[in-house]
């Protein structure tokens, strides 16, 4: 029998599904918006919808052994409940298994999105070949997954690791988290986007003032990569900085575990290349001498579907094919 | 057979060791000052006569399974020798078991040190009972070992965890190890020292001044504990401070391992009490809502011979008895 798992990648805005294949092939798949707005109970049906129709496409239904679903954190791994996710207001303490598995009659296991797509990367990915791997997710936030020695990191409760909240200027901007100077108060899609628009509201001379059309609410980090990319000097040295801070984050984590490879993925990635000089000359600067020149930093390729092959490996096996 | 190892506790100033049993019982101990001034070669020697003395002691010479060493870092674990330890200067690509092994005919396995404290608290300490702890030891410098789910955390080379050199002031003074802003260089007993022999050079009015006869290089962190203790307001704005920065670096931790307990060890123990309320405030300020109040912070009852208890669990296992 050929086993398969039907993953579900619950994200804020959008949610993606498919049918995952042991040897991390991807059929049958299919999105809808998660319209959060309107509420715990509508995104519950329409998901219920969604999964029911992809079964009902799947032939052979007797080779589907579970369903693999990511979450946004934080998600309480001992209670299986959500603690708060600010992506997905008002869904505290909400126990998915429990809202699905009477309609679905299929075995359903949940994780946190980010330590789902670290699995993804590790046994599907960029991450092939290594077995010390850090995942960080770059977007509006910086979500992040560790494999140690082929273990996925989970800590005590299942909250490990949030490397988006380690302080690295414990003076710095406030972060969502109630933490300040966090990476993701300062590498972020959204630390990008806050700076450029401070400096924006602030007079600073930028083509990114006519790229925004005068509305600087609407600059955010894709703009400003843009931007930096036509040479604007403003947007350049947000991006510079943004990768140097991302550069002392890197050392933290580099210094804290010993990876053998940090593997990118997100909205951020495409502004990464941009990012890269300032990272590396960062690490370069501050990192220990034993770890110089020894931590490969790469971009995911498998970037849309790594959420769904790392959710799906929970029931197909965290070993490599 | 009643099982023992011959343990090695060996300092950049003393060397430790004693035998250890199954049970966590230490005995025969002897000591020794290092005098690394005096070259490899004369601690080699003389660490070989202090071992082989012990193991003259000894009655039943079979039970003597191993010689267990912990040394200080970085050691790197794959290739079996330090890489610039700061402690023992000369001793870089130095390989331990081959200059001890001809003369001692007993297997020889070395540890980083603070990773054979973290051993020794998780199975004998105040680490029993719990599966995900972290080991702090707090004293001229900052170091670090971690147990995730049972099992000692080493990296891919062995050089995991730093944490003493996780930056959390990216602007912050210069540290030893090349980076800038480490927990080391804003909380440890030589940060203390540093920050008070600063202030007593700039005329800050202390009962540090007569308590150093005026000899400001004379200053160190028992010394500025003990001005504190005695109500002295710059020594306990000093002790506050490390406590903060302290305070800031442990909520990375528990951000980055989600632990159930961090123990402390290390000769600012004694003075850990007098920051545990600034500590305990950071964290409160600071820590995301599924962390609050969820770490215990307990300090070291087995301080003397940690390092022992875990350098004799590689060859006794890592398994509570």
């Amino acid at each position: 029998m050929n086993k398969h798992v039907i993953s579900v990648d619950m994200g804020g805005t959008k949610i993606r599904t498919g049918v995952v294949d042991e040897y991390g092939g991807v059929k049958h798949k299919k999105s809808i918006s998660t319209e959060a707005n309107l509420g715990k109970e509508s995104v519950i049906e329409r998901l219920i919808e969604l999964i029911q129709g992809i079964y009902n496409d799947v032939v052979l239904k007797s080779e589907i052994i579970g369903i693999g679903l990511a979450v946004p954190g934080p998600y309480d791994n001992k209670s299986g409940v959500f603690h708060n996710p600010p992506n997905l207001p008002g869904w505290d303490k909400f126990y998915f298994p429990g809202a699905l598995e009477p309609f679905l009659k299929i075995p359903i296991k949940v994780i946190n999105d980010a330590n789902a797509a670290a699995l993804g990367e590790y046994i599907y990915g960029v991450g092939k070949g290594y077995k010390h791997l850090v995942y960080l997710t770059l977007g509006t936030g910086v979500g992040s997954g560790i494999i140690i020695d082929g273990k996925l990191l989970m800590g005590s409760r299942g909250f490990a690791p949030e490397l988006g909240h380690i302080t690295i200027d414990k003076n710095g901007p406030h972060c969502n988290c109630g933490n300040a100077g966090c990476l993701e108060a300062l590498a972020s899609g959204t630390a990008i986007s806050r700076i450029a628009q401070g400096n924006i509201k602030n007079n600073r001379e930028s083509i990114l003032r006519e790229m925004c059309s005068g509305d600087f609410m609407q600059i955010d980090s894709r703009m400003v990569a843009e931007a930096a990319t036509k040479g604007d000097s403003l947007a350049l040295s947000i991006m510079k900085e943004a990768g140097r801070n991302l550069g002392v984050g890197l050392v933290n984590i580099i210094h804290s575990f010993d990876p053998e490879i940090i593997v990118f993925g997100g909205g951020l990635t495409d502004a990464l290349n941009l990012m890269m000089p300032s990272i590396k000359s960062e690490i370069a600067n501050r990192v220990m001498s034993n770890q110089k020149d020894k931590v490969k930093l790469v971009i995911s390729q498998i970037e849309e579907d790594v959420a769904l092959l790392g959710a799906a490996s929970i029931f197909l096996g965290q070993h490599r094919k």
